[in-house]
């Protein structure tokens, strides 16, 4: 990752909006823009400087960070918010056209900022930064690869588990260790086990219930890897599934081959959107899905490019999304297919390696992948 | 909990701060009054109706949440963010004051407000639902109290791993896993864990360092239940530390001790702060206590009221605080205690149970406690 270098970018894309420095406030941004890892700090970029504000506890971290990633960037420490504030003011100093993160500054801070920096017109920008993370170099996409991989390898160790008729949240912990084990962080978000009635629920948390024979079983979870997030949801046919339940899973599996089908440079997202819908709706359960068909991924779990029906957002080569069609029958349960793929100058390429078609008979001892 | 009765107390602080009606956008508040736990909603409290707007993912989800709470309150689902203005434009409708939490909304979502509640005087309010949420009642410090329990068991099984000299990263998954099979849904922040130089840092993440003979280890963690965290810090001695480092640990045990007496009812929270500070500043190391002494902690691991050297807050019984001074020396590394308190009427009452005097050989096939 060449971070030193995207500060430069930043400038152009700001200038170009108005400002003359950039106050970037969202945690998510600052790492991307320097490498700091922290909890707490607030980055003003200059035309020819980048100063980070952060606090006591991080001080010696933010400056190891920042040299590891090749930033040239001063590093100030306030203890209490009001030296933060002053030592603010004081790098903004002289600029007369302060850009804020819009969608980042809280009304609060925009009102706080309004009396701090009284010199300075505050210019409300969108997405500056977030622009110039939808493309994802080559560090980013190997950090989001290996992230899928991880996940992928902790389902293969996880999934003979349902041998035993495991209580979601005993599979959940167990896919969560299996992917800290291979080197994630953690988990990307909280891993979603949904077996039978629970599948109807796109968003369940994992409870008690035990996986069963005959059960819709939804798995999404993706692993944390350096900040770098995947995303990937498979549903698993436990034993033998009714005739109902088994032509729902392969309505939503054809409908996200379809969506994958359709990803490709320079098109519209809400394209790769109705590829899916289209399907699910003529097979005549559009109302059943609810949601949109994917997002970005990357040092977010959800970002830009989104992928519904009514975005605007254009899908280009380097970006990095999810197609994840699902459709929910309450107590019949639901499906939702999920890989993460990158956009690729021709078509795209899958970071997801999983296989579709998982099986399993959870009377017997192991776990067969039929085709 | 009481999770129905919690919306009539905000009215009447609303109605305080010249507001009709609320616009709550934390989705942590929103929690907190409705018992919704998905990761979109938007819940408009109006005098006498409260309504919950979310997407196409949480709306069973929803319903289900909000009678399981007992909350009265009507949901409405907008499958896309236009849709979902649409509806909340209705819900507000003859409102003209409204307040928004100026904290929680962006200044590009009042930006948004503005133009689309055009009919509605738009007024930034600053913690009214966190002035309610600062008490907490009995089921939510039996949720806290749970989460330490939890922890702390957690601590108990691992500890014996340090026999094993073993890694940062290994003692932290093991922690973190030993917290979900005692019921935790989670850790309730990142695990820290930092040995010899690395406790240097106050906030270290783990790495692949092995945890060996004559190290400080500072371990800092806490379990989630029911949406409640639970905060511990304590630091190990591994083995035979130098006079240096125990020394070091003696001095912020003690600190963290008169931190603890400090605590009471209707007392200024810096009161504790200093409490602490002056105990370590006495003995020449101030400068390297270089953050707070704590913070509040329920739906939030961090949350108000504030335990530092500048804080205006107060504390009363019935809220809950951290108590967490610590020293951080660089390469000789550092220490921190903490336990996780309820203010009572007469005092504090220690939720955090795990003795402090931990030391382990690393050599040793078993751990002790030596007192």
């Amino acid at each position: 990752m060449d971070v030193a270098a995207r500060a430069g970018a930043l400038r152009t894309a700001f200038a170009g909006a108005g400002c003359e420095a950039l106050l970037v406030t969202s945690l998510t941004n600052v790492r991307w823009l320097t490498g700091f890892t922290g909890s707490a700090a607030r980055v003003v970029v200059l035309p020819d400087e980048l100063v980070l504000v952060t606090d006591g506890r991080y001080g010696d971290q933010a400056a190891v960070e920042l040299a590891a990633a090749g930033v040239e960037g001063e590093v100030r420490i306030g203890r209490s918010l009001a030296a933060q504030q002053d030592l603010l003011i004081e790098v903004v100093g002289p600029v007369r056209q302060l850009g804020l993160e819009a969608e980042h500054v809280s009304w609060s801070a925009q009102r706080i900022y309004t009396g701090a920096f009284a010199g300075a017109e505050l210019v409300p920008t969108t997405g500056l930064v977030e622009g110039q993370r939808l493309l994802k170099d080559p560090g980013e996409i190997a950090r989001i690869e290996m992230a899928c991989d991880i996940a992928s390898a902790a389902l293969d160790a996880t999934l003979p588990l349902l041998a035993t008729e495991p209580a979601e949240t005993s599979f959940a912990l167990a896919l969560d260790t299996e992917m800290r084990r291979r080197g994630a962080q953690g988990p990307s978000f909280e891993t979603i086990v949904a077996a039978g009635p629970n599948a109807g629920f796109p968003h369940h948390r994992p409870d008690d219930r035990r996986i069963r024979d005959g059960d819709l079983l939804v798995l999404d979870f993706g692993a944390l890897v350096d900040g770098y997030h995947s995303d990937m949801t498979r549903t698993v046919a436990v034993g033998d599934l009714s005739t109902e339940r088994a032509e729902l899973l392969a309505l939503v599996t054809e409908a996200q081959a379809l969506g994958v089908a359709a990803v490709g440079p320079d098109r519209a997202a809400r394209d790769v959107d109705a590829a899916c819908r289209r399907h699910i709706t003529a097979a005549g359960w559009g109302d059943e899905f609810t949601h949109g068909t994917g997002h970005g991924v990357g040092l977010l779990i959800h970002e830009a490019p989104w992928v519904n029906a009514t975005s605007t957002d254009r899908i280009v080569a380097g970006v990095v999304v999810t197609v994840e069609p699902g459709v929910y029958r309450g107590s019949l349960g639901g499906a939702r297919v999920e890989d993460t793929v990158l956009v690729t100058t021709s078509g795209c390429r899958p970071l997801t390696k999983t296989p579709k078609d998982l099986a399993c008979l959870p009377s017997a001892p192991t776990t067969s992948r039929t085709g």
